[in-house]
């Protein structure tokens, strides 16, 4: 199967981004987890997306806070598909990040999800992944339906209690 | 292949969306451009994702604006990716659009590009059919070529032009 | 008498509903508390809204964060008027679930409340009752004269203080 | 039946308003259209929302722009449901009105609409009023056929063109 | 002397506002604090304001939370200057005040201080007194100087320490 | 009596700060129009802030966009009551002169009207020069209730319309 | 003298960009028009900037929109100083490339200016070449000189009309 | 070598500033430390921008919160580059702060760098410096590489671990 790379850009982003790592661990997909700044180590960066292809990687989910560069840059020398997670840093709460994540230029697109959306970030990794692999996609269904369920035994235990 | 459902909640969307339908015309990809309400036809727009998958469709575009639910919705009832264009109304300037259609909770992502980005859209519906298949990534591959053969070619004509 | 609904999208949103619930049950008006998640069980939410007028609700209170589309997914399958709670998450500050709520398109309206407004809900719910139902409107109307008395008897109490 | 009273701060923003009276007309519900502003004309206001109960109204609808306290000053004055629609003026896009209508304190709450959405204001105040009114329900079921009807005529026209 | 209102809409505001009673204390202007609610007691506030003239004060202070109508009710009321203190609640920073307060109609100023800027309402205050008052105007002309006096100790401090 | 200066920024300000001239004009109260820059010209800015109150003004009114910083540096320079108003410029609406005008530290406040306020910036500067003159005071009232009368005659013209 | 680099993101950025380059032709400095896009073209970004000090670069200009990562991309591959200039696109009235310009992590800094900036951006550039150029200094300075004429000439004016 | 003005508008912003100090330190930059207040010690602060220059300052660092104007205020007596910090303080998240520093008026500008982002402050001010200093450019250079370092060998440290 293709693999997933995480890339974080800061390793104070772990703490969220650990996360997508469960979340593939639990769908047996196999990743990769790395710290690569698109600042502070460009070159790294690009040299990983241009061959991330051939490498088997199928997916690159890229995590990043403030000016979250990381996801367009990691997009701009690969055509995988790259999903970016804006991290929350200690000012504006994300909506830098954000908006420096999914506002990217015609030609470049970033799959963004929410601010601190790690986990899925993963999901729709394994989602792309599910395209074209019917047994990845039945565990995602199970995985729906074991949420479903969650949901309604919540409800349920709800009714129990008087609120 | 695996078609590409591009899906908005409104008519009035089509101009922004038809740049998605375009993009993958150039890229011989099969698509199909529906008109459907998360609000209006809530229950068409379910069973529309519910037998997407077998109606052989690989990815689902969804644009919306405002309250944009759309993509949530469709998300809700597959396991296909879904991306989500937020579109640009009368007020807010795609804010809440945007905001609408990536802060999903966990369990359910939504791939979200820039307001109004129906051609990345398109283009990452393309990467992600692509990661099981080798000659549409090669069109993709060229056409980053052609991209950066446009930026260079417009550098060197600024450079004959007084600036 | 008709019976109010108060849905919430997560348990974790719990501890901001049950002012609403106990506003209710100050006012004497029947209730149900439940969990629905627009995202997780979009079936249940489809189909409690599809019958909620055969069961006697007269007006649902929906509860949900981030891109908050349950109070709109109700909406979208019922006439009774539905009020919609944006709860504050971890990041911005609740500003995602206001306009995902509020900024309803034509023909599906959401009466949204304020942030985090579950008591309010509750009381719009009882003026919507209130309506049709002189005695309710006649408890509602004490309830204004004891705020003012409470605003008055701390205005007081302030005099005595040195400020 | 009950009336409606559709009270706009200020003439300019009639142009908006109008959709609400339409709504209104096109299903037979009676209303009342007056100008009367929570800063020009404090003292109008407050009689009008003191009285309004025993005028026949059942729901007061507000529009207002820039820091919009005509819906919340109203409903400081009566127990109706009173709905507040925060008009888009020159600056801000709406944001201001959207937070000052919202916003409301625990104790006094403004149904609120979308920016500018008079129309879905109009269509809350039926849903109110059909709480207590079987046949004005059977037209808002009907409205909501007559909108999917559209919507899917829309969709259908669509596959005939060339997107 | 004139005297100065300050009136908060909740005895929530008072942690905040006490600074501002601080400030006209330390200046020997004479002042009465108040709680009342535009939205609790409007009556309250209507009439404290229609005679606020005839009971010697000179300008009135109104520090509001959330949908901050309590400055504009004021000044709706009177054409004694109203300074308005946007307070910073539970959501949204205090933006939600701030453009509630700030953002008013042609016709019925609110002289708009920073969020949650009580002292600097009242020195405002002090300062509008002291367009026809000469020894006031010495007394803010001295506390410039000591705030001066201030800035340049610390500075000289600083130089003393490695920084 | 005492006079009012309205200083601008820039004189693509005209257009909005005309407004308070007029107001002020139609008061009968003495003024004088300034173009000076906080950034271009910080020596006259701070030379007539200086010397204000021995030229016999009595309040300042300060118009600048963008960075606003004219208000605050007026007011750096006098105890005279300082009035701002926000100029929305060509981009973010007006929100960054808004923001840089009413957040000023403690200390140096500046009363802050709506974005684009200019009218409210006279009124307000008339406020605070009728709080030691009752004729002016009356021509404020007269004034409200000229406002008031239009109000009300709007809204019985809109009587004999068909909305 | 050190050469000045303009680099824009796409030739539609040039309208803005061009008074960038006349105050560098204005002040004598020389400098160099690009079109680069760190999307595009990256390696020929990362190449500009890796080998822009052999080739006399001494401040480099980048100009970009919406998820604007072009002049953090160039500070990654410089120890010049870039400056950034945010420009104001289709939607979010230019915040969103205001953030990606500013928000940069620790370690790698854009000197950001105003949004559409482009002048300033000169300007400061100036400014950094003459902190080691008295005679470029010398032309600021008189700049500033008549820039602070032409305010004072424009005040002059004003007087002369009717306000 | 010329010296580095680090200036902040208040004691409070002290312990964001420090990191610029030690970044200048551990560069071997001669530097000051100031506390000079724009509103509060206005004078002080224009006479020391106007004196910068001869008193052997190459670059003045500038860091204030809220209503912002220090950076400004001394670019606008100063042609010396001058860099803008904004400080977050206690509402609005530093957003306030960061537009009215960065959004200067054409003429007059400032280089802003992230909210509470002072040792990109001081590295901007060293890149500055550099452009006629070899030797500080090396060290700036190492520096580049030395954080280079640390990321990969976080990175390799992460994949000793099980993540």
């Amino acid at each position: 199967m293709k693999r997933v790379a995480i890339i974080m850009g800061s390793d104070s982003d772990l703490p969220i981004v650990r996360a997508a790592a469960e979340k593939l661990k639990g769908l047996d997909i196999p990743y990769e987890v790395r710290i690569m700044s698109a600042h502070r180590t460009p070159a790294d960066v690009a040299e990983f997306a241009d061959t991330a292809y051939d490498k088997d990687f199928g997916v690159i989910i890229a995590a990043a806070g403030k000016a979250a560069h990381l996801a367009g840059f990691l997009a701009a020398h690969t055509t995988l598909p790259v999903i970016g997670i804006p991290i929350k840093s200690s000012t504006l709460d994300g909506l830098d990040a954000l908006l420096a994540t999914v506002q990217m230029p015609s030609g470049i697109p970033v799959a963004t999800v929410a601010i601190d959306g790690a986990a899925n970030a993963a999901l729709l990794a394994a989602e792309i992944l599910a395209v074209g692999d019917p047994a990845l996609r039945e565990k995602l269904t199970d995985m729906r339906k074991e949420m479903a369920d969650t949901v309604r035994r919540k409800d349920k235990e709800l009714q129990t209690q008087l609120v």
